[in-house]
C-alpha cells in the first residue's frame, strides 16, 4: 500500500459517523477506510455494505489493536470521547475526534495529556471553521480588509430543538450548540476570552425548562484584545437553519449570509420571495465536513499540525461552562474563574 | 421682485400638473406660481386653491398674456401641446412640456420650428432622466465605471393598464409608456438608434387590442455606435410598478432595482419575502419630477441649455412610431425610412 | 386664522431647529411657524429669512409670552430643556422637546410634574420611531406576521464622531447616541427593561477615552416580557451610517437594511458593489422628522394623545444610566436599583 | 454484476469527459465506467488512472464491441458525433452525447433515425436543465406560481472568449455558446419557437470577425403559444460568468441569479461589496453535469424517457441557424424556412 493513502477506522455509525464515512470512502483520495465499530452491530454492518468498508466490528477495540490502521475517527456518544482518545492514543493511533471532546474539564484535561504523550496527531470536529463564508471572514481579517476586529456577532438558530433523550445528555444548549459559536468567535477573533456573561430564558417549551436546559440565549463575550462578541441561540427558528455573522472591524465590516438551495426570487401581487434556507447542518455545512476530514488526513500523512487542536477543543467547553455559570449566577463570569 | 425668482403659470390641472404645481409652489424657492388655468374651471380653483395660487382661469390665454409671467409649464391633454407651444413661444414664455411633444412628426416639427424662431427655452418632461438610479447608470458611464456601452436592458412594466378612454387618445402603448424607455435608452447609451425591430401581442385583454393597441411589448434597438438595447413592456405587472435597467460595458456592467417602501425582510415557515415595490409612477418617480422642474427653472433663470431639448423630445416620437410600423409590418424598421 | 393650523414658536435654531423650521415652514400644512429664538441672534435671523418665519428674537421668553403661539418646539442646547419645558408649560404651550429631556432624572422628573399640572401635550423627538423600515418592524410585530418578540438584535453606527466639544456636555455614548436605540427598543419590545449589561471600551481615540467616554459598546437588555435585546454602537464604521435591526419572533423573523441613495449594482473584474449607504442622520432620518412633527402638530390640533410621551422620555435616560454604571461596575444593574 | 449498475464506456476524454468520468466513477453508484476511449491514447490512459477505470484505448470501437458495455457516453469532438451515434445505436449501445449532435440538419436528422430504428436510449447534454435555479424557474411555472410565461429573458456570457482554433470548428457563438439558451428557452417556455430575429456584433476582437463570429448576440424569440424571450451573449462579461434569466408571468414573476462562492458582503469606506460569481461552467454547473448523468443512468436502468431527447437536441440547432441566418440577412426569420 502506498504512504500516501491514510488506513482509517470509524469509530461510532451514528448520524455524524455516517456522514464522515461518505467523505472518507468517496471523496477523499488520500484515506482508505478499512473498518467500523459501533456498538449496535447491525449499523456498523450497514455502514460497512453501504460504503463498501472491509471489516465491521461491534468492538472498538478491535479497530486499536489492528497495526494497519494508523487513524481513528471518533463519532461514538460524547460520554466516551475522553476514554475512546486514551485508548486510542495509547495504540499509537492518530485522532479525529468529533466535538465536544467531554462535557468536564478533569476529563478533556486527561484525554490531552494522554494524547501529548503519546504523540499522536488530534483533531476536534468544528467544522465550521471550514466552511467557505466563515473561512471568507476570517480571510478578510487577514488580509487586512476589515482593519482589527471590534464587534461580532454571531447568530446561529436550529430550525427545532433536538429530542429531550439528547438534551439529558449533550450538556445542554450551551455545550451542544452553543459550543460552536464559541469555537467561531475564537476562530474569527483569533484571541482569548476574558469574560462572559448570559441572558437566556425558555421562550417555547417548558419541558426543556423542566429538564434544565433553555431553548433561547444570548451570550456576550470580551476578549484580551478588547474586542466584543456577542452569540444568540435559539432552538426554534421557524424559517430554519440560520447561520450568520456579522464582524465590525476599525476600518470596515464584513457579514455572511445564510446559503439557499437556489437563487430565485418570486414576485406576485403578495410579496417578493424566495424559497428557505438550506434546512440543517448536514445540508448547509457538508462540504466544511469534507474539508475538515481531508485537512486531518493531510495532517497525518504530511506530518502538519493539525487545524484544530486540543487547545481548540477545550476553550470552548470552558466557554459554555462559563456562559452556563453566568446565567445561573446572574453575573458576568472571568474565565480565570474557570480554570 | 428679484430677479432669481422665476414667475411662472401652468396650463392643465391634471394628475400630472397639481404634481407640478406642489413642487412649484412648495418645493422650489426660486419658483412663483402665478397662474393656473385648465378648461375644467373647478380644478383650476381647486389647484390654485391647495397650493396658494393667486390666479385661476379656464382659459390659458390669460397666462400667455400676462407679461409678468416668464415661463409656462404645459400639462394640458397631448393634442393640444404642438398649439400651445407655438402660442406661448411666440407670447415669448420659457416652455416646460409634458412628453410627447405630439403624436406625430409634422405636428412636433412645425412646433420646434417656432419655439426655435422665438428663442425661448423648451425643456421635454422626460423625468426618469433626473431619478437617482438612473442617472447613477449614466454616471457610471461618464465615469468609466463599465467602459462603453455593449448591451442595455431596460424593463419597464405598469401594475395596470389605464382606461380603454387614455388609450383612445394615447396613441397606445408606444406612444404612451415605452416612450419614456426610448428616451432612458438614447439618454444612457448616448448615440442615435439606427434599426428597430418589435415582438408584441395582447396577452390580457382582448378589449386593448380591439381598439389596436398591445399590452405587452418587446423591442430591440441598434445604435450607431453599434450598442443593442432591448426594450420590454408590459401593461399588467402583478406585483407593481417595475422600472429597472441593465446595462452591459466592454469593461463591467450595472443594474439598478427598484425602489422600496422600506428594507424590510420577513422569514417565517413559508418563505423569505418583502413588501411590493412603490407601486406607481407619481411615488416611484416623484423626486425625479421636482428635479426635472427644478433644472428647468435653473436653466431659464441662468440662461443654461435645457438638460432635455427638442431633439430629446422628438427622437423618442420617431422610435415609438417605428417601433409600431415594426410590429404592423413584421421586420426592421430603418430609422432612415421615418425621417 | 382658521382653528385648523397651529401656531408655533421654535427655540434653537441650531442644526436640528433648522431641520425642524423647514419642515414646520414648507411641508406641513397644519401649522405655521411664528416665531423663532436664538440665544445667538444671527442664527435666529438667519433661520428666519430662510423660512420666511416673521418674527426672530434673541429672547425665547418672547415666544412664551405671546399669546398667539399655541405650541413650542424647543430645540436648544439639552442642559436647557428642563428649564424650557417647565417654563413653557407655565406659559400654557404645547411643547415638543428634542431628547434627551435631561441628563438627570430629578430633572426630568420635576419638568414632567410641571407639564402634567398644565395639561399641556408633550411630544419627545424619537424621530426614528416614525422612520417606514422601523414601523414595519413594529407592524410586523402588530400583524402577528413573526409572533411574540424574543431576540432583537440593533446595530447602530455613526460614521465619525461629534468634537470634543459636544461630548463634554452630551453625557457621552449612552446618553446622546445609544438612547436612541434605547428609545427603539422600548418601542419595539414593547416592554420595560428589567436588567442592562455593558461592555465597552475605546478603540479609536484615546482622546475620548481620557474625557470619560468611549467609542463602542455593547449592551444586552432583559425585558419584562422576557425578550432579550442587544444594542451595539460604535462611533467609527468606517463605510458610514449603520442603522439596522433583527428581530426574532416565536414564528418568524424581521430585518432592516440601511437605507442607500440608489440601487445600483456595479460589476466589474474586482467586485460587485454598491455605493454606501445614505452618510448621516440628516439624510437617512429626514422623512422621520417630519413625520414626527406633523404627529406632534395632529396631536394638539386634534386633542389626541402624542405618540412619544414624556415615560418614553424618561426611560431611555434610565437605561442610559444603568448601561453606564454597568460598564464602571462591571456587573449587570437592574432597572429597580435606578428608581 | 448486479442489474442495478449500468455499464458504461466513454468515448473522448478531454474536459468535459473528464467530467463526466468523475462523476460516473465517484458519484454515481448505479453505473460503473469500465472502458474510457481516445483518440489521444495518452489522455485515455491518464483518465483511466485517475479515475480506476479498467480499461483504456485509443479505438472507441472497442468499447462499441465489447457485449459488456451497455452505455456510451460521447464527449469527442463535434464533427464525430453523428458518426459515433450512428455506430452505436448500431451496436445497441445506449446513448448520452453532449451538445451538439451535430451542426448541420442532415447530419442529426440521419443520426436520430438510425438511433429510433435501433431503440436505444438517446439523451442529450443540455445540463442546465438540472440546474436547481433553472429548475425552480420550470417549477415555478409547473406550481402555477407566475401564471402563463409571457416574456422571458436570458443572460448568458462568458468571462472570455474560446480559443480561435475552437471558434474555427464550433459553429461560432450561436452554435457554441447560444444553444444552450436555445434549449433553455425552450424549455421554460414550453413550447417552440416561431421566429426569430438577431442583432449582433463585434465589439472587442476584430479577430472573431475576421474568422466570421461576433462576440455579442441578441435574439428575440416568438413562442407558438404567445411568450417572447430575447436572449443575449457576450464573450467578454469582465466580471465572469453571468447565467441569469428573468421571466414575467401573467401572474407574477422570477428570476435568478448567479451563484457565488460565499456570501460574504464586505463594506469599507469604499463600497459594499462582494466576490465575483463562480467562474466557469464547471464550477458554475457542476452538480447539474452530476444530476444529468444520473438522471441517464436511471432512464437506462428503469427504461424510462430520457429527459432530455432527440427533439430537444435537434430544435436548439435550428434556431441557432435561424439566428445567424437572421443576422445575415437583417429580417426576422420564421422556422418554417429552416424545416
Amino acid at each position: 500500500m502506498s504512504v500516501d493513502i491514510l488506513r482509517v477506522g470509524l469509530i461510532g455509525a451514528g448520524r455524524i459517523g455516517l456522514l464522515h464515512a461518505q467523505h472518507l470512502a468517496g471523496h477523499i483520495p488520500a484515506a482508505s477506510l478499512l473498518m467500523v465499530a459501533d456498538v449496535n452491530e447491525e449499523a456498523a454492518r450497514e455502514c460497512a455494505q453501504r460504503f463498501a468498508i472491509p471489516y465491521a466490528t461491534q468492538n472498538y477495540q478491535a479497530i486499536l489493536e489492528n497495526p494497519d490502521i494508523q487513524a481513528v475517527v471518533i463519532c461514538s456518544p460524547t460520554d466516551t470521547h475522553a476514554r475512546v482518545i486514551q485508548e486510542a492514543a495509547q495504540a499509537g493511533k492518530h485522532i479525529f475526534c468529533e466535538k465536544p471532546i467531554a462535557l468536564d474539564l478533569p476529563s478533556i484535561d486527561q484525554a490531552v495529556a494522554v494524547v501529548a504523550s503519546a504523540g499522536v496527531k488530534f483533531q476536534i470536529g468544528f467544522n465550521r471553521r471550514f466552511d467557505a463564508n466563515y473561512r471568507r471572514v476570517r480571510q478578510a481579517l487577514e488580509r487586512l480588509e476589515i482593519g482589527r476586529p471590534q464587534i461580532l456577532n454571531i447568530t446561529s438558530r436550529d430550525p427545532g430543538p433536538p429530542p429531550l433523550a439528547y438534551i439529558l445528555v449533550s450538556g445542554g444548549l450551551f455545550l451542544d450548540m452553543m459550543i460552536h459559536d464559541f469555537d467561531m468567535a475564537r476562530f474569527l477573533i483569533d484571541s482569548e476570552v476574558e469574560e462572559v456573561f448570559t441572558m437566556a430564558g425558555v421562550m417555547h417549551d417548558p419541558a426543556l425548562g423542566e429538564v434544565g436546559d433553555v431553548d433561547t440565549a444570548v451570550v456576550m463575550l470580551r476578549f484580551a484584545n478588547g474586542a466584543i462578541a456577542t452569540i444568540n441561540n435559539s432552538r426554534y427558528a421557524s424559517y430554519g437553519y440560520d447561520q450568520r455573522v456579522e464582524l465590525l472591524g476599525s476600518s470596515g465590516a464584513i457579514s455572511i449570509d445564510n446559503k439557499y438551495a437556489n437563487t430565485a426570487i418570486i414576485s406576485d401581487g403578495q410579496s417578493i420571495r424566495r424559497d428557505l434556507p438550506l434546512h440543517f447542518f448536514l445540508e448547509r455545512y457538508n462540504e466544511s465536513f469534507l474539508l475538515e476530514m481531508t485537512a486531518f488526513v493531510d495532517s497525518v500523512l504530511h506530518d502538519r499540525p493539525v487545524p484544530v487542536n486540543e487547545q481548540d477543543g477545550r476553550a470552548p467547553v470552558v466557554l459554555a461552562l462559563a456562559a452556563r455559570r453566568s446565567l445561573d449566577e446572574r453575573r458576568p463570569i472571568s474565565i480565570d474563574e474557570m480554570r
